[in-house]
């Protein structure tokens, strides 16, 4: 199954991709508009033009970016048929770059909870997570080569968990966000999804990051790390993370207690009530940016009503407060990383979740959102009931470059497609 | 002359700045969109509602914020005729507090440096400065209570000195950018201006700030600062800043040298090379956020594409230098303000220039911008031909509520208009 590496041809792939959604799309709905005819005519015109980085690969766009030539409704009513002026500013870097879009993916209602139709590709009857489901679950089909998401909480981590897919949430500010529709921009992070970590890196490159780096361990090792919160994952979720630290050792990577393998209960003190201070952060400003949306008479989900209402309640000095306990634990980061580099925690509670009514729980990609850290999801493990489970990495504060070398090291071979699979 | 307090009638504020317009907008051009009639409509629905802490005030919106009913073109030809789904969180916050939009005023080309109409409403032939230079002049001449601007650079602080009004920069990330164009979005911050500093702290409130902070002088009183590039301020806006600290010590605040009413060459030394850090940080980010624009056949000013073209050539390393410099610059604040809460600096290069084919130099507000933190013009000054001089104070990190407590203790008597003035 060809990845996109930058290489092919962009109307082989728009032909390979149409061939994948004519599989899956009828059951797995990870698009709100696609349009294969006008790809097919992009493709045309990027293969005749000079190579980019990014010739030969197609895009799946999340809802919540503005596109020029296909509605842009952000996953809500209040939306229907908006047609933006404009692409979004990453849109148009990976559009110039030589990536064809195939089309906009679902994104849960204004990106925050309240899912859109997407069902996980591994078993329909469970959510793919979200926000960015359309897109994780497009990528997973080999529907799209790449597809952007976006990151308020654990948008793009927990489906690329539930989706066995590679998932990228670089620092935040790396990637730019005009364009983007905001939700809590202390927070709101642009991440994508492919089935190769190495055209997660060149499409790092094409939005503005530093050159690769070449692939490789870090030089000062992992650390594992059982946040506060490790005990409310899964069995398997905590398996899966601990058995990747096994597989290190087994690779001959110098990850042993004295280099930090393991973390105090001191040190892992540093992120003691940073999920609490995300989650203030998250809903003060979720509903100051969403005011206009908030005040409509009707368009608006009852859940994402209720959400909106009770984070009006939030006063001033809360979020201060919590503003002020992202700043503590930023300070005292290195007492955490210690000798490490990378540290290794659940990126997600466990499997997706059964049901489509919900999305799963964010819950272990808050703190890492809230720190602006680079983080990735290592796919492969597989849960108690077959689901995929991901990995967390998660790199120093702007070590993106870095964090997405040991993501190439880690797995020079693409993951499976679905379809690929037995 | 009323400056809208709240308490007053919308309809009656609506007919005063109609006059104002009337009077004023022939020859100053701040608007590029202006509904009287509907805003007539909207202040009889305000006054028959709830009062807000805005009701009876008037609002003008540079036209780099969205507006559900009014076109929003960003300065930009690109962008002539687009009408926004929805407003821009700021607007729909403003509008639920009782404030009432008159229209949208005049950006220079994407909040950049290419110029819009307006001229200088002290004197025609000259800029209103930029890039929020509709916004500065309908404040001027009583067009408008309020308006909101943005600042990238100096897009606030320099057109409220030129224009002789208070204007009001809160800590980066303090007011929501939702709905705004963003262009380089770790410096994008809304402002405002208003002919009264207690306006401007009611409208802080409304977008989400803390609690009012009763006037007075601040507890560790001012230290006026010799920035690096205080030799390149003219000798009267170099005569304002040291005016205000004259009287400041008239007034009996406690600024002596012992607290810091000078700072040595090291501890200014902190400001070294950030003024440079930001033109980086700004060229960077603005290029990667107009993307889209940049990549249009025609649409822009010859202005902006050099820029952009010029930007481009502008390396990640380059970047994340710049963006390291700031880190130092903000962990080396508190040897910058040692024990003074605010500091005093110029707030533009000098009177606004004459000529209407730019807006003036920003330079002055760029390393305060890079920081994040909170600034305040203070009119009043007149410079060596009669135009308006404003002085800049800065608070620390997210000290907006104690800046604009000393703003309103220096200045409890509203400042005129222009028409008021002799």
């Amino acid at each position: 199954m060809p990845t996109g590496s930058g290489s092919g041809s962009g109307s082989a792939a728009v032909e390979r991709c149409a061939r994948a959604v004519a599989d899956w799309e009828p059951r797995v709905q990870a698009w709100t508009q696609l349009d294969l005819a006008g790809a097919a005519q992009a493709a045309a015109r990027s293969d005749a033009a000079a190579p980019g980085p990014l010739t030969g690969v197609t895009l799946g766009v999340k809802d919540m970016f503005d596109t020029e030539d296909l509605p842009t409704e952000y996953g809500c009513r209040l939306f229907a048929g908006h047609r933006p002026r404009a692409d979004a500013a990453t849109v148009a870097l990976l559009r110039a770059a030589g990536a064809v879009v195939l089309g906009k993916t679902v994104t849960a209602e204004l990106a925050c909870l309240h899912p859109g139709p997407t069902r996980n590709p591994h078993r329909l009857t469970h959510t793919p997570g979200g926000s960015s489901m359309g897109s994780a679950a497009a990528v997973a089909t080999g529907m799209a080569d790449v597809a952007l998401g976006t990151q308020t909480a654990g948008s793009v981590i927990r489906p690329a968990s539930y989706c066995g897919v590679w998932g990228f949430k670089p620092s935040w500010g790396a990637a730019p966000v005009a364009g983007l529709k905001l939700v809590a921009p202390s927070l709101d992070t642009v991440g994508w999804f492919a089935r190769d970590p190495a055209l997660l890196d060149v499409v790092r490159r094409v939005l503005g990051g530093g050159p690769q780096v070449a692939p490789g361990v870090p030089p000062s090792g992992f650390a594992l790390v059982r946040t506060p919160e490790w005990d409310l994952a899964s069995a398997d979720s905590r398996g899966a993370v601990e058995a990747l630290a096994v597989v290190l050792r087994e690779r001959g990577v110098p990850v042993d207690e004295e280099t930090g393998i393991a973390r105090t209960a001191g040190e892992v003190g540093v992120l003691a009530g940073v999920v609490a201070a995300h989650k203030t952060v998250q809903a003060v400003e979720t509903v100051r940016s969403l005011a206009w949306e908030h005040r409509q008479p009707a368009g608006l989900s009852d859940e994402l009503r209720a959400v909106l209402d009770e984070a009006a309640t939030i006063g001033p000095a809360a979020y201060e407060a919590a503003l002020g306990r992202r700043a503590r634990a930023l300070a005292e980061l290195p007492a955490l990383f210690r000798g490490a580099d990378v540290l290794i925690a659940p990126a997600a509670t466990g499997e997706a979740p059964a049901g489509l009514g919900g999305t799963g729980d964010p819950l272990f990609a808050r703190c890492w959102t809230l720190l602006g850290l680079p983080t990735v999801t290592v796919p492969g493990a597989i849960g108690a009931t077959g689901l995929p489970i991901g990995v967390q990495l998660v790199g120093r504060p702007g070590a993106d470059a870095q964090l997405l070398a040991v993501a190439r090291w880690l797995a020079p071979n693409p993951v499976p497609t679905v379809a690929a699979r037995p």
